[in-house]
């Protein structure tokens, strides 16, 4: 695990306050239909029948990777993170653009290694890589990925529209991604559109800086709270094993809640969707697990009921700013 | 002035074959038009009327701007030299996305004015800026910029198009741009975007890496030469000034040869069309300059015409690679 990794700044409060007034001074114009804030931006460019999804995403060396990671985990990772976005959008993705930034002497045969990974995922979903950048950052290594896709018009899933009542549903399992499979997650790019395509979700968002964080992305945009059953939450082997070995000081628990890096799923339903879902679910997707973790609430406060009964969750998950 | 300012990259040979390597293996789909190797990637994603242009580029600290660059002037710059690309292409662009990588410590005020300066130059072209990404680049700032634009069905101007017996023209004046302009430069989009309407432009380039090295690119992308007529080459005043101060050990010419980023646009146009679009240009563009600086030719080759004849040239500007 690498120190560090996981948490995209470091995040004085200044440095959210500044995020925050960055975002609301940006221009917009009549295409603009999200702009910063969710997954993706999204964009009316006049297509009949979809809209536009864009979306960037850097890893730094020594922050999202190591120096001694496997140089097709790296393209592979820089890629996913993007297509992630993008799934959680219900959307798919088509073209993108990779800048490259290395030091002045580098290892030609490593970058070739990068763009392996990255082209063999991107092969996976048809995704062009259009091209991009190389330019000099002396010190490490950071790898930009700009990522086009389309979503169907009506069709598009924000972070704005869970409802009191919604039930909350996540893919897989949580917790102990750093471990390993940060660098290897398939992003979940079919069960996002299926899932997009077969029911009304109200809301969804990718688990990047762990559930407890991420779902507060959903509650700050959609103005609603949240109450997480603690017996539900799908909590990793890895996590697991972790804390067993005490490699890790964190329960599983909030491993599942904290750990961040998951890129799993996390929508909301209308509560009388979410059996016809699960049921269909495991029709379409019999080896991928899914699992109703709690609901929505009125009011702002973030929940969860265990045993021991009903508490306020501090845990945060890691800082996130977009 | 800074050291290596203008270089995107060391370029060791090794450097160049990886990048050639690269390219060739990208995957495409079936939306790609043109990928890597133009100003812009042109995407085909079933608009009526127009084709998508996609861009990114980058500047860094100490390479593309200095640690005591006026913030409103970095910004700036970030975004203007993505512009010039979309203008090169003839096109409108719609939307930019702005991946900030900054030190640990770093002061709000000063990336609050970075984003100023960028937001102008936005406002200016009705481009919205729909958020983007913030991660920790521990030594230097910087600053990548995604940005999509349109272009109306067969007015795309790509760098491949360029005929022998072609008239070529640059705007503006080149060389010097180093000494501040680089940071301050007007892309050509309005001036770009007439010419793509009004004429039938056979290739347009902008000037990144000076105009030896991106007529080249135009030269390679087309399969022709090109001779230049030295006194016809617009030299601007700052780089006659630094040779007569001798602040530059480069003749004015070589200056305006091989500075690099005058950011000016570069295009040819069959010769019967020379003289009626610097006609119409004067007309539309009284204030701007527009010179036709030379011929395209058969073969390979790059030669000027002077008062001595005509000799290869073998400045090549700063090496480039996209």
């Amino acid at each position: 695990m690498l120190p560090g990794i996981g948490r995209k700044g470091i995040l004085a409060m200044n440095e959210f306050e500044l995020i925050s007034r960055l975002t609301q001074s940006l221009p917009g114009n009549k295409s603009l239909v999200v702009g910063a804030g969710d997954d993706c931006a999204v964009l009316d460019l006049g297509l009949p029948d979809r809209l536009l999804l864009f979306k960037t995403d850097a890893v730094v060396e020594g922050i999202h990777f190591s120096a001694d990671t496997q140089p097709e985990k790296i393209g592979h990772k820089a890629l996913a993170r993007c297509l992630s976005d993008i799934a959680a959008m219900g959307g798919a993705p088509t073209t993108a653009l990779i800048t490259l930034a290395l030091p002045r002497k580098f290892d030609p045969a490593f970058v070739e290694k990068i763009y392996s990974g990255l082209n063999a995922l991107a092969r996976r979903y048809d995704v062009a890589i259009a091209g991009g950048e190389t330019t000099v950052n002396p010190e490490r290594m950071l790898i930009s990925v700009a990522l086009l896709g389309t979503v169907p018009r009506g069709k598009c899933i924000l972070r704005s529209g869970a409802l009191a009542g919604d039930a909350l549903f996540v893919t897989g399992e949580l917790g102990g991604s750093l471990a390993g499979r940060h660098l290897e997650f398939e992003p979940r790019l079919s069960e996002a559109q299926w899932l997009a395509e077969h029911f009304s979700l109200h809301a969804m968002i990718d688990l990047s800086d762990g559930l407890a964080g991420d779902l507060r992305h959903i509650m700050r945009a959609s103005r609603v709270g949240a109450e997480l059953l603690a017996t539900a939450i799908p909590i990793s082997r890895t996590a697991k094993l972790a804390s067993k070995a005490e490699t890790s000081t964190k329960t599983p628990l909030l491993a599942a809640l904290t750990d961040g890096e998951d890129f799993e799923l996390l929508f909301t339903v209308a509560s009388r969707d979410a059996v016809p879902l699960l049921d269909a679910w495991k029709q379409k997707f019999p080896k991928e697990k899914l699992k109703c973790i709690g609901k929505i609430v009125p009011g702002e406060t973030l929940t969860i009921r265990d045993q021991q009964g009903v508490r306020n969750l501090a845990a945060h998950g890691y800082a996130h700013f977009t």
